[in-house]
Order: structure tokens, then C-alpha cells, then sequence
């Protein structure tokens, strides 16, 4: 099916939205009023530039207040009208979006309604134009899809049929299921589908239609059990995104229409209309790779957490450190040292490296150029919307190139240390993995980064948390595998200027976080120092074994339960915008420790006060 | 009566909190529970500093779920109250605020509540503290004052009374004249007095809660209905402010703390618990200050709008332009040059200069310090949260100074050119006035510089609205006197980065505003062009008389109609981050052409790509 965005969607001049949804993909776009009336081409220059652009223009929106109203106000109506075909007609479109009334001289009489829209209708036809009447959920007397419907029905005007739109629908708390009559409209007489999505909040249904709105996977609407429902009516027009959203406003059109665009195609999979490669979750966390202007901090803390530098690679600066299943690699590349340290790049382990590469293009992910020296192993790499480079690669499986190829070992063995507790350590080695990964995102592309984790690595998101920071609330999103194999959170500033959310970190997990913790220590690391005044909290609200609380207090380790297990957590001290947190998940918890978040970020910011960084 | 602030209302450590109650006047504070486990102060510590800064720790809060639990579970609740009871001690504070279970365990019980209450109350009196229990507005069972005080009162308990909160009061819709109960609790079982405000928004109260609350005064609640019920009711504790704010938590906190302070005087003064110097709402606008690094950009705009350069002052470089009641200062001196050329200053003329400014430095305004020459005019000033200089002054009134003392007379006269069309000149001259200013605020101050320009200056604020331009949505809030005689349009941008808002225009007011365009274009003025589908459409939306439509489209002007009457306006070029608007208002219109802006705005983003400024 077509695919089309509503200008009012996209940030900035008509031209630059026109650009930008043309540069995305799509087929057309529905021209907003107001994006028309405050552009300087005339409506044949749009239809010209549209045209270039290889775009149709499919809808011409809104007019409002049309229907149901006393004579002398439709006369007006009718009068506006004529002047909107008339644009339509220099604009080469025939579509126009006609809202329910809001009016307060709008009367609760449905044969009027129908009488005045027919009425509109024969006016619109003798301009080559029809005329799609949608519900709008705040709607005077009309504000549902089937009441709409009925009038539309009983007005039985060829060029008069109904729009449907998944906001007005779905923010009135219908489920899809309850939706079945769609079906049963016919499907030439739904003129036009309007798509978008939205987080379920409880407020005035106004401002969260004009605030709120977010592309379709981006909310908690069903808006694959409606777009089903229309389907089986028979529609065949456009599938079109109809979004209002203060962050979209202020965000680039470019990656907010290509973002557009992968939420439609990722609709189009779920309902079938669209097959791109099938998602190969990741297994895994093959590695990390920061990149720094300077090895040896990050390499200082590394070694004290027990990691061994087991590999060089062989045309790059790059070194590989190892410790269990957990691998960072460590990039001193002249091209990546402009930005301090930081977590640039992360190898995902895939099962299909090729199709994940593959399905990830399908869904508008940017491929990355490698340049490889020869002999290289091939390695697929997309970037996410932050930036960060993913891998799709293999550690040490039969039939698909390993990533280490391209690595030389040190001679360094991970595994076994010389010392007496070689047995004991290579055990505890054992457990080492990535818990998880925490990435700062921009602020413009939280929803994006969400829906993109989900539709291109088959990611599951988790409900969003609020943390509050000593100095604004950030917000907190998990996407995970169901099982666990690969946990990433996304965190975003409370506004576009906040740097406290700046750091990130890669979380590290052991079967016994005290044991790492001294290990650290005494291995000359520094722990960030948590508040006594935290403690003793804890004491309020658990009991503890003898002892265990004073081990926690005396490292400065985090604790957290839920129904599932405990947490326990610590934390090093940053480098440049990346720090180390060592784990212990038992019991399957599954949280991230978001209940601690704003005792450690005030710690981090108290630390960051003393050393002046 | 005292005053206090939770130190959840501000930004930053505990201990920049803690200096920013102090410093803007605050007697006490309530410590935030999260505030003190994420310091690394302990308890004596923090209990030290506030004793050095002279605050009193007027309340430790919250204890949440404490109150009808089964047997087991108020066990652990008793636990974690003797943990905090502890604390208290070492903290020197006496009074506790328990918020009503949300607890899924809790039981709908009056009598098991009250029972638990008791012996939490007996626990407390042990440590010499005092238990204020409080309904949250989204309590489980008990979540109205009403029922949190029969609980109290069924308890009858010495050291149990109940917490008084003005959003978990005015939230739920009571209006204060049904809130008349409240004076009959007994003033001394009124524990605590919180006072927030908060916006009426349609949405979840818990999010509301804990989002969008606000200082008194700046939000749509009536809190001093509320307060009146409460001294009826013999409360004599502190006034406390505890708000939840999703800016604040971003925001500097001693400008806050101030903010914070002025909106507790306020809040005082109406309720006649302060006597502040009485308002003396300003009767015009004597003259705008521009600042600029060269004037002759300006100048030629002032010229072109048919300005007098009439005088200059005697010791500083800055002329005086008129035209009839709208006069403008053009500032070079060199402190003022280095932010380009902008709107600094605002000249009030004040039936008591002098008892205004002493107004404003009662609510806390920073009193700006005048370097003045001998023999220059005593000028009161001071800074509005922006940066704004107002200064209050007299323009020829018999027994004021006239601030154009220090000016000299350059010899042009402003009323009467020499032309053959002196006498209609001069008529239409005398209609020039200053309409309004619009200043752009910074992004944390948008709701501050509401209540300093109520509190302060006596202007009436009204109705926020959104205004659609292409990068973001900027939000806008007019306050005036009723007479519109002072009209000041406070704008802010969508985000701390947005620059979209940052130009700031004057708006002159004319009786012709189509002979104004021409004239000004006829001087070499330079009109800010509107685009020709704006015109289409008004001739879509109204009737115009023959040849009217055509004029404004000749000239970029723009047009709004409301049930008062007409507006049209349009625009200068802008010089560094200013630019003037021409305004005719007839019949009253009381709008600042909102429904237009969007069009300005996206005619000033093409103008500025244009120029490439």
C-alpha cells in the first residue's frame, strides 16, 4: 500500500518537510493549512515541487465546523469551501479532510449533519474533489468512528465518505476488538486512514491528541488490531501518519521521517502488507568497544576489574580485553579520539549475522561503510539513531566467521591466572558477562530509539521510568531479549541542554559483586563512594544478615529486590563519559536498579564536584 | 507566620538548597527524604548547617504507607518508624508527615487506620516527635482532607494531627467555599500547612502531582481561599511550599528560592498576613530602551517610522526618539554594546515611582544600582527575572521628575514637520502610543515572570497560549492593566535551546495602520513580506470592502477579528534581535494577533535564510 506523512508531522519550512518525506520514502503527503498559508510558493509551485519529489499530495486538511449548523453559519461554511476546492484544484489534489464540529452553534441533529454534508458534497464534486468526514474524538455531538459512519451512511453522496483516524479511535479507550464493525464499511467509502500512536495518559483528550501523538509502536495503542479491521473493509488508500508531538516539532524532519517511515513499515510487517528479512534476535553481547584519546585510564580500570588485554588487533589500535564471556574492546583510532572516552560501538551476537544485517537496511538502518584490510572478517554493522555502530558478529561458532579473526593474541590468557587461586578465579571468571548496556540518547530521539531497538534487533521495550537527578528528572527505558541475553537501557536528559545524563556505562555481571568489589579495590580501583545516610534507609526497610549491611556500606554497594530476586550493585568512577557497574542479578530479578539511580547520580555529581570535572 | 520550603521544590545538592532557602529569606525547611540519603552529610551534619544558615527543620518527609495494613506488614511499618524516629533525633526536627496508604494491602477500614495511627502516634511521642498525616489525593481508601482529619479526630491522640496540602486539597475540584469545615479542626491539630499550586489541566492527578505543581499565584488554584479557611481554623505553623516541578528541578536554585519567596508574600499579603507597599499599577509606557552596538541600523527604522531623534542625554549616549506618546531611547553606551542590539529597558510611568519601586523590592525584585551624574533624575529601577531593567518614572506630570531632565533638546521637534502636511501629521502622530512589548523569556522564568509581573507591577496575566512556529511550539502570556494602557506579551521557546523566540519586538500603535505601512515604505522601510496564500485564505474566512484585501497584501498586513472588534498589524525587518510592529486596534480588540503569528514567524525563519542572519 501507499505510504504518506501529514506535513504537520515534520519540523520546519513545507519545503524542508516535502524534502524530507520524499528522502524517507514515502509516496505522498497530506498538506496541512497552516504549513501551506505560511509558505511563499503558490499552491502550483507545491504541486510542482511535490512533483519532483515524486510525491502525490493525498489529502488537503482540515476544515472544520462545517456540519450541523444554523443556515447562516453553513452559508459561510459553504462560502470557505468554495475557496478550498479552489486551492485544491491549483494544488492538483482531491481530497479534503472535513472534522467533526466543535462549534457551539452546532446542533445535535444527524439529519442535518447529513443534509449540510451533502450539500458540501455536491459543492465538492463540481470541483473534482471529495470529501472524507472524520470523528474527532472532542467532537461537539459526533465524536466516535461509527456515529460519524451512520451520518456518512444516511447521506449516501458519492463524493462524501469517512476518514478514520487511529488517535480518535483508540484515545477513547476502545479496543480493537470491539472494532469489528469497521469491517463492515464499505471499503471504497473510507476515503482515508490517518495513523498515529500515543502513550496511554490519562488527561484531556485535546491537549494529548496536540501534544502527544507519536508514530504507530512508539505508544501503547493497538494500532495493528485497527489498521486489521480496515483492511478487512476493503480500504486501499494510503497508509498515512497524521502526527502532533512537541519533540517532533523541534526535531530535524530528515530522521524524523525516516523514523516515520520505519514505524509504518514495521506496521505493514505486522499486519502483512510488508515482508522485510525476519528478525534474528540477538544471543548476546559479543563485546563493547570504546573509543578514547588515551588507553591508559580505561585500561587502569579494566585491569582492576580483573580483565586481561588477551588481543591486538592486526591493522588497527585496537586491543581486545577479556574477562569470561564479558569482551571490551578498547579503540585508540586517530578518526574516533576527538569526543574523550566513550561506548561507540557494540557487538551484538546474532544467530544470522547476515539477515540481521540485512533486516536492519529493510528498516531504513543506516549500513556503515567498513573499510577492511584484506583478510578481515566481513563484519555487518548498521548505526543506531545515537549513533552508536552495531555489530551483528559471531564469537566462536562453527560455519560463521569469528570477529577475533582479525585479532592477534597477546599471549595473555583470560582465564587463568598464575596465582594460587587460579581454579577459584577461573570459576569466578566464568560468570562474567555484560549485564547491560546504558546509552544516553538525544533528546529528540527517545521514542525513535525505542521503536528502533524494536523493530531492527527484535528488542522488547519495558515501561518507561522517571529518575529524578539532582539537577532535573531523566527519563529511563529498558529494551531487553526475554531472556535477558541482552539488556540495553536508553536514558535521555530532562530537556536538550541537560548534560547529566551524559555518561554512559557498561554494567558488568558477576556471581558474587562483593568479591569483585574487593578484588577491584585491592587491584588499586576506586568505588564511587555512596552516602551513609543511604544505609541506613536501607536498615529501615530490610532486615540483613549479620554483617551484610556493613559489607555494602563499607564499598559503597547498591541494593534493590523485587518479586523476582535481589539486586546488588556498585559503581567505578567515571572516565571521560563512561563508567563500570558491577552486578549481581539473583533470583532473576529484573529490574536495572532505577530505585538507587538517584542516590548514585547525586554521587556522581558530588564526585564530578570534587575532582572539578 | 514562619516560612518554609521542602527542599524537593529546589535544584542541586541538599546543601545548595539549603543556601538557596536561606539566601532568598525562607525561616525553614522540609528535608526531602531522597534529599538527605543522597547527601553525604549526616544527620548532625545537616542538622548544623541548617542551625549556621538560621533554618529551623520544620518537617521530615515522607513516611508512606503506614496506616491500615495488616498486623504483619504495620510490624515492618513500625520497624522503618523507629529507623526514622532515630533520624529525626539526630536531625533536631520534630515533626513527621505520614501520607495516606496507596498500599494494595491497605484495608478500607476507618477503625484499623485510626488504631495503627495511635500506635504510631504512641512510637512517635517516645522520641519526642509528632505524627501529620496526610490524605494524598489518590490515597487507596482515605484520600480527602475531610476523612484524613474524622481518622485524626477518632484517634485522639496528643502527638498525631493532620497535614494540610493545597493541591491534595484544591486537586480533586473543591472550591474553597465548600472547604468551610476546615475552620472548624482545631487550630492546634493542624500540624502542617503545605502550599502548592498548579494548573488546571485535565489529566491524572498523580502525574499532575507530581509534574506540573507550581508556586502560589502562578498556577489556577484559589490557595488563598484555602489559607483563609485554615487561619480561621487557628493554624499557627509555617507556611510551606512543597512543589514538584519538572523546570524547577532544572533550574538554578537561588533564582527558585527567590521565586519561590515573592510568591509566599504574595500569597501573605492577600490573605493580610504581610502589608507590603500597596501596588501602583503603571498608567503607560514612558518610553523602551534599545541597546544596541551601532545605532544607525535602528535609527534608520526609527526614521523610516517617522521617530524625532528630539534629544539627546546629557552624559551618557543615548537619544531620544518620539512620535507622539511612543518614545524610544537608543542606548550606545559601551557596557551595554555586546549582545547586539535588544530591547533592555522599560520606562513605567508610575502615579508613585517611588512607592513602586519600594514595592518591588518588598517582593524581592533586585533593585538596580544607578550610577547617576549630578544633577541627573533619581530614577528607581529594577531587574524583572528576565533582565529587564523597569524603571519607574513621570513624563510632565506637575510634582514628579521628569526623567527627560537629564536629556537636551537636539532641536527637532517631533509633532510638526515642515511639510505640506504638518496638520494631519501631527493629528496622526498623536495616536502613536506603545501598544505592547514583547519580551522573550528564558526558558526556566516563563512562570516566575507571570507572578512578578502580577505581584510586582499589579498586572493581570492572561490565558497562556500556544503558538505554532516551524522549529517548535512556543508558548505566550500577555499581562496588562485593564485598561491596556501597559500591555507586555512574555513569550518563551519550546525548550531551553529553542532560539526560535529570541527576537523581541516593540508594537506601536496607530489609528491608520495602512497609512503608517505607507508612509514607512515610502521612507525606505523595509515590510516583512507575507506570504500570498495567507490572503487566499482571509478571503476564505471574512468579507472585506472592495480594494481592502489587496491593500493588506500589498503591504504584508494581517488581520483578526474577535467579539470586540478588529486588529491589523505588520512588521519591520528585524535588527539585530528586534524588530517593531505596527498595530491598529479599534473596537476593543483585546488580542495580540496570535492566530497570525505562526504566519510571521515562519515569514521571519525564510527572511533570516534570506539575509543569512
Amino acid at each position: 500500500m501507499r505510504t504518506s506523512i501529514a506535513t504537520v508531522s515534520l519540523s520546519g519550512s513545507l519545503t524542508e518537510k516535502l524534502t524530507a518525506a520524499s528522502r524517507a520514502g514515502f509516496d505522498g503527503v497530506e498538506i496541512f493549512e497552516n504549513d501551506l498559508l505560511a509558505s511563499p510558493l503558490t499552491p502550483e509551485e507545491i504541486r510542482a515541487r511535490c512533483a519532483d519529489l515524486g510525491l502525490t499530495i493525498d489529502l488537503y486538511q482540515p476544515m472544520r465546523d462545517v456540519e450541523a449548523l444554523p443556515e447562516e453559519e453553513f452559508a459561510r461554511a459553504l462560502r470557505r469551501a468554495r475557496h478550498k476546492f479552489e486551492l485544491m484544484r491549483r494544488l492538483g489534489t482531491d481530497t479534503v479532510l472535513v472534522c467533526s464540529s466543535v462549534s457551539p452553534h452546532a446542533v445535535d441533529d444527524d439529519d442535518l449533519a447529513a443534509g449540510q454534508l451533502s450539500r458540501l458534497a455536491d459543492l465538492a464534486r463540481e470541483h473534482g474533489v471529495r470529501v472524507a468526514y472524520e470523528a474527532l474524538a472532542w467532537g461537539r455531538h459526533i465524536s466516535t468512528w461509527d456515529h460519524a459512519w451512520r451520518v456518512v451512511e444516511s447521506a449516501d453522496h458519492p463524493a462524501l465518505g469517512t476518514c478514520l483516524d487511529s488517535f480518535h479511535i483508540l484515545s477513547r479507550g476502545s479496543e480493537p476488538k470491539d472494532l469489528g464493525g469497521i469491517a463492515d464499511i464499505p471499503g471504497e467509502k473510507i476515503f482515508f486512514l490517518q495513523l498515529a500512536d500515543a502513550p496511554l495518559l490519562a488527561m484531556d483528550v485535546l491537549q494529548w491528541s496536540r501534544h502527544y501523538r507519536c508514530f504507530p509502536g512508539q505508544g501503547g495503542f493497538d494500532v495493528a488490531g485497527l489498521l486489521r479491521h480496515v483492511l478487512r473493509a476493503g480500504y486501499t488508500g494510503p497508509l498515512s501518519l497524521e502526527v502532533f508531538n512537541d519533540v517532533f516539532r523541534q526535531s530535524e524532519a530528515g530522521p524524523t521521517a525516516v523514523d516515520a517511515r520505519r514505524s509504518l513499515l514495521t506496521l505493514q510487517e505486522s499486519v502483512g502488507l510488508a515482508a522485510p528479512p525476519a528478525p534474528a534476535a540477538p544471543t548476546g553481547v559479543a563485546f563493547a568497544e570504546l573509543v578514547t584519546p588515551d588507553a591508559a585510564p580505561v585500561s587502569a580500570v579494566l585491569g582492576a576489574l580483573g580483565f586481561a588485554r588477551t588481543a591486538r588487533h592486526r591493522g588497527k589500535p585496537v586491543d581486545l580485553w577479556e574477562r569470561g564471556e564479558a569482551r571490551v574492546l578498547v579503540n585508540t583510532g586517530p578518526a574516533e579520539r576527538r569526543e574523550g572516552t566513550r561506548l561507540a560501538a557494540v557487538g551484538l551476537e546474532s544467530p544470522d549475522p547476515r539477515g540481521a544485517a540485512r533486516r536492519a537496511e529493510a528498516l531504513l538502518a543506516p549500513v556503515l561503510p567498513r573499510r577492511r584490510a584484506p583478510g578481515d572478517a566481513p563484519l555487518e554493522a548498521v548505526a543506531a539513531p545515537d549513533g552508536t555502530e552495531l555489530f551483528f558478529c559471531a564469537t566462536g561458532r562453527p560455519g560463521l566467521p569469528d570477529w577475533r579473526a582479525d585479532f592477534e593474541d597477546t599471549g595473555v590468557v583470560a582465564d587463568a591466572d598464575a596465582d594460587a587461586d587460579a581454579v577459584a578465579e577461573a570459576e569466578a571468571d566464568a560468570a562474567w558477562r555484560v549485564d547491560h548496556l546504558s546509552l544516553t540518547q538525544p533528546w529528540h530521539q527517545f521514542d525513535e530509539a525505542a521503536l528502533f531497538h524494536r523493530g531492527v534487533l527484535g528488542l522488547r521495550p519495558q515501561e518507561s521510568v522517571d529518575v529524578a537527578d539532582p539537577y532535573g528528572l531523566l527519563r529511563s527505558r529498558a529494551v531487553s531479549t526475554d531472556d535477558g541475553a541482552v539488556r540495553i537501557v536508553l536514558t535521555v536528559g530532562a530537556a536538550p541542554t541537560d548534560d547529566t545524563a551524559h555518561a554512559q556505562h557498561i554494567a558488568l555481571a558477576t556471581d558474587d559483586v562483593v568479591a569483585a568489589a574487593r578484588a577491584y579495590r585491592a587491584a588499586g580501583g576506586t568505588l564511587l563512594p555512596i552516602p551513609a545516610n543511604y544505609y541506613d534507609d536501607l536498615a529501615a526497610r530490610f532486615e540483613f544478615a549479620d554483617g551484610e549491611l556493613e559489607t555494602y556500606r563499607e564499598l559503597g554497594i547498591l541494593y534493590d529486590r523485587d518479586g523476582y530476586g535481589e539486586f546488588r550493585h556498585c559503581y567505578t568512577h567515571t572516565v571521560g563519559r563512561l563508567f563500570f557497574e558491577l552486578v549481581q542479578r539473583d533470583g532473576g530479578h529484573r529490574g536495572y536498579g532505577a530505585a538507587n539511580a538517584p542516590v548514585r547520580l547525586a554521587a556522581q555529581h558530588a564526585a564530578r564536584g570534587l575532582t572539578g570535572g
